[in-house]
């Protein structure tokens, strides 16, 4: 069991944030002119405690793992990209890959079990914990040993961030068939029927996610017995998910602000929630997803996602594109003059 | 008169859009996954006509200004705030210029007249028309002359980035009363009533918008029989709403790209595009500001903006914080490896 669940997350730092929002008030713009890119910057103050927040060095983690349901045929690809995912996350020409460059943000690919295992890779950290969960159509996806081991890749991974002196920590994705356990995983914590969070993954034509949807539907069924956080995600979650929430609540319990991917990222962020409400305050929410759950997950975490582009790739690629955004704020709230430094007349 | 408005502007390379369409579908992601940042690659390399487009070298001109219609009492701020930050933008402080140091960007800053005149500054361009243009809601903001130096003040600046080797124009306004400018301007181009393009600009409140709605409503009235574009623009524009209308021309003239800012530059677009049809495929649209009108704006020239950040503060900032959007749509277009290159299984 993890006794480090019921560790509490901090909390964020009301008085930074008071006196961000201060600042805000005498720089040298029409109040509140420069609207989400203010309350950022005062959030972003609140959680790290600081006047001046910064962006500067962030990390991203990717979570690599493979799905049993892909056996039921829920994907547009073959389940060899996975591990062959892993190969191009390392050698730069995944999409996360040349933004993590573009960004100078750190890099780090986690291997928690693929069906084509790539072997050891430099740059890819192997924590192999199975060649991928178990089919949670007919099963549980994870034993209780499985299940630790993913949320502690995500516990490590946190660690080590903030041990490189992180501001701010992105997880990301990768797993043929994880949008299928993303889907059923948020209808289990949602209460809701999968026709509402089933959609085209990387890109299913509409017989496809009928296919999904009932794939889903009857591993609610099956599992409908599951009643805590933690079971739902031993049950119908992936290594890569479970890590990614495991990392989420680490964050929050160390007082390190999360940017937030898309659609699979979001429901490992409900599942966090689930595990730990604390976890919320947080997370920042990068991107609105296309794929179409994405929107119930948003509104349920009560989300107001800052970009809106129309990616469905994973990866962390949708939270590194918002990262620029988190980066202007910071400069923008920690650079620019005053009315009274640059003698211009206020209001 | 201006012969060089008669020039038919550069038609993009659809050869070059299309091969980079299908380049984008042999990259190591789901087809369409990277949303609208592959349709901005796609669009990009249209305009440069370029296999792989960029947008590394960005020229931002600030084009400040004032005006006449200051002296109806239809700004939350006092007049000299123009002067002053012409100051602010040259001494770093202002948000523009906090922005360009961030992005590596050239700031070019332009005095086209202002009431509160600072004089010679280092760094701003000096090309005062007037001390600020005559009281539109009482007579022409501009004589024919002025208008001339103003669309020129935009040519110019567009030259001058072009001898750069800049890769994305970007033009920016400051001028206290300019929204009551640009939302008389853009009634009369669109034939719209004045409560659907009045606003709070700076921040009037409820009253303050109802007195600068009359106001215009009275200026429309006046210069009911103005019935060319020039003719509105001239009456009713300001000399940096006219310079970005001139730039944004020149720009399409000579295949530069413009990424628009906010509500004011898109009124100056629509009067560009009024001038000249064949502006319209040469703009990109950064964002979509909270000032009342812009949304109407937008519609009116099928513009999708690629942010929705609740800005509101003008000076070419909401079209900066968009310029990270299109350098990673360049960089994921340029660098990403194809699924033959990274030996990855396509769907």
């Amino acid at each position: 069991m993890n006794d480090w669940l019921a560790a509490p997350c901090r909390v964020p730092d009301r008085a930074a944030a008071d006196a961000a929002a201060t600042r805000q008030a005498t720089l040298t713009k029409p109040q509140g002119s420069l609207g989400r890119l203010e309350a950022l910057a005062i959030q972003l103050a609140g959680l790290q405690a600081a006047a001046r927040p910064r962006a500067d060095r962030v990390h991203i983690a990717v979570f690599a793992a493979d799905h049993g349901v892909a056996a039921e045929g829920i994907s547009a690809f073959p389940q060899a990209v996975t591990g062959e995912m892993l190969r191009n996350f390392a050698q730069g020409g995944a999409a996360i890959a040349v933004l993590a460059r573009e960004l100078r943000a750190t890099l780090e690919v986690v291997n928690l079990g693929t069906v084509n295992d790539p072997g050891e890779i430099a740059g890819v950290r192997r924590h192999v914990i199975a060649a991928s969960t178990a089919n949670f159509s007919t099963g549980d996806a994870m034993t209780d040993i499985q299940l630790d081991a993913a949320l502690a890749a995500g516990v490590a991974s946190v660690g080590s961030a903030i041990a490189a002196g992180t501001d701010i920590y992105i997880g990301g994705e990768m797993g043929i068939g994880n949008t299928t356990s993303a889907s059923a995983l948020a209808c289990a914590l949602l209460g809701e029927t999968p026709d509402v969070l089933t959609g085209a993954g990387t890109g299913l034509d509409a017989k496809g996610v009928a296919h999904k949807t009932r794939v889903i539907a009857r591993a609610l069924q099956t599992h409908a017995d599951a009643m805590t956080p933690r079971e739902r995600l031993r049950r119908l979650g992936g290594f890569e998910i479970a890590a990614l929430a495991g990392a989420f609540v680490a964050a929050a319990q160390r007082g390190m602000p999360v940017l937030v991917d898309g659609f699979i990222a979001s429901v490992a962020a409900l599942a966090a929630v689930a595990l730990r409400p604390d976890v919320r305050p947080w997370l920042l929410f990068a991107h609105r997803s296309r794929e179409r759950g994405h929107t119930r997950v948003l509104d349920e975490l009560a989300a107001e996602p800052l970009l809106d582009l129309h990616l469905r790739l994973g990866e962390a690629s949708g939270a590194a594109v918002a990262v620029p955004l988190l980066r202007l704020a910071c400069a923008l709230h920690g650079s620019m003059a005053t009315f009274a430094e640059a003698g211009v007349s206020d209001a």
